[in-house]
């Protein structure tokens, strides 16, 4: 399964000439999510790789700049005749809002569209991977998501299998299954099952345990980091986290990249990264446009992609390369 | 007066990877208008001439694509510790819509902020000049809208009063203002009332008379041309016009300059512009960030201006040329 995120949005609540306000596309397999949606989200995605047909969006919180891109996105699916249903999960109050969003912006939509208000620590599943909600520490409620992929079953040897006297073919299936065929059992031919990956989403919030227990050895988390620890006091105020404390919290967690985003209009990058590489040194600050590649562990390690418009066609097309 | 239109987003209803959702930054002297406000606007002036405190907002109609954009700068203006008052217009309905937007989105807001129904035909004082709403041909109540400044008075001729015996000073001043001065009369020393300039905006519309009487003889005309004649009956389900329409419009109101804009997504460009040519030669297709410059009629003929980002810091501190 192709697992990347492509950051469509990096700033906090104000845009500025190079980041838009925040939204993540991420990319599992053929499914298409998105973690949050600021104002302007859809022409973001059309400037770069395209509007996909996005099935899923997770908002983090409710805070205008997290999700005013959405109502003017549905109506541009509808525009261009979308039948693909449509999901939309946020904290408690989400329904509502996009009730009041409904009766004032957007009308009925001909596509199917559900709306559902996630309870503290649910769980959504998606076949190959799950999404958990992490209660996070915001002004008002707030979450924060894990994906977690299921582990995959371990490798098949079918040298061995046919040293072992099984005939290639419908045994084969079993034994990949966990059957035994005949005395031959899986675990002879079978190896250890593999991890599956891991990517945490802090949303906006103080650094947090929820975050830091899902994060441990998580193969990327994304952290805000709206602040340099010179603006630590208004970073706590604000219920936002430095960039010192987002990368502490990546090495306590053990995680495999740590991505900043949400960053606050005073900063080009730059001293955000500084600050976070001096405690991480796996840390980057995405910039509008980039690109995390998470390949499966066993193949290498998850890599953040400058923005190449050359790129973008192959992106919106297949989705980045990966297993 | 300065006078000058900057258009920072020039789609219809969906945004491309070129052209933004509608919105027209007007300026006059050093009062800043902005004619509609789709989504993206604030990020459209943030990466361009900057966010500039506009003070009053005119909506054409309140089709999503025309407002979406509102509620999130008049959150950025409040997250800038905005003072001035900021007054939106529209047709009738814009009031319950910003009352609705301030319950959902953007909340109590700590400047003074006011909404504002027009009646058809309403016009709104500003000075030294004023703006008429226009009611036009869309789906539902929508506006065009006229700025007219009002005639300026004619030169005076210094060296004619001086020797008719007018002493230079407070009689000078007298005479300008059209009052005699013993036996000399303003007519004698003060030329002809030089004409204000005009500017109309079609808003969405089909083709309509309120349009063509308002833009007889008009500096410039903005119109909409979302579709070729290719799409005419198109263009007339949905009340909008083709580029032919417009220009055959502008041809009839004799206007110094037809700008075009509402470009619907099937198009570069370069199509609307050729098929308006070939009816009326001077017509410019607006791109996103165009300038337009409004010179006094004397000084000068309404010239576009291609956006040059090196020119970006100067029309934001000063605004452009102009007398």
């Amino acid at each position: 399964m192709d697992l990347s995120l492509f950051f469509a949005g990096t700033a906090g609540s104000v845009p500025t000439a190079r980041r838009g306000l925040p939204a993540t596309l991420v990319r599992c397999g053929s499914d298409k999510l998105l973690i949050d949606c600021g104002e302007g989200t859809q022409r973001q995605l059309v400037r770069s790789v395209g509007l996909p047909e996005i099935t899923e969006v997770l908002l983090t919180h409710l805070h205008v700049d997290h999700w005013l891109g959405l109502p003017g996105m549905l109506k541009s699916f509808e525009l261009r005749d979308r039948t693909t249903p449509l999901t939309v999960y946020g904290p408690p109050g989400t329904v509502a809002l996009m009730d009041a969003m409904r009766r004032t912006v957007f009308g009925r939509l001909r596509y199917r569209f559900r709306v559902v208000d996630l309870e503290p620590d649910a769980i959504v599943e998606f076949g190959d991977y799950e999404i958990h909600a992490l209660r996070v520490r915001h002004r008002g409620e707030a979450y924060g998501y894990a994906l977690i992929e299921q582990d995959r079953p371990g490798r098949f040897d079918a040298a061995r299998a046919a040293e072992l006297g099984v005939a290639p073919g419908p045994d084969f299936g079993r034994l990949q299954r966990g059957e035994a065929v005949g005395a031959v059992t899986p675990e002879q031919v079978v190896g250890e099952a593999r991890r599956g990956r891991t990517i945490v989403f802090s949303g906006d919030t103080a650094p947090c345990d929820m975050v830091r227990v899902a994060a441990h050895g998580a193969d990327v988390l994304v952290h805000e980091a709206t602040f340099t620890s010179q603006e630590r006091e208004r970073a706590q105020q604000t219920g936002h986290s430095t960039a010192r404390q987002a990368a502490e919290l990546a090495a306590e967690a053990g995680v495999g990249l740590l991505v900043l985003t949400h960053i606050s209009t005073r900063y080009a990058g730059g001293e955000i990264r500084d600050e976070a590489r001096s405690v991480f040194p796996r840390t980057e600050v995405a910039r509008d446009f980039d690109l995390v590649d998470v390949p499966f562990p066993e193949k290498g390690d998850p890599e953040l992609h400058r923005w190449d418009p050359r790129r973008a066609r192959v992106l919106a097309d297949a989705g980045p390369g990966g297993a």
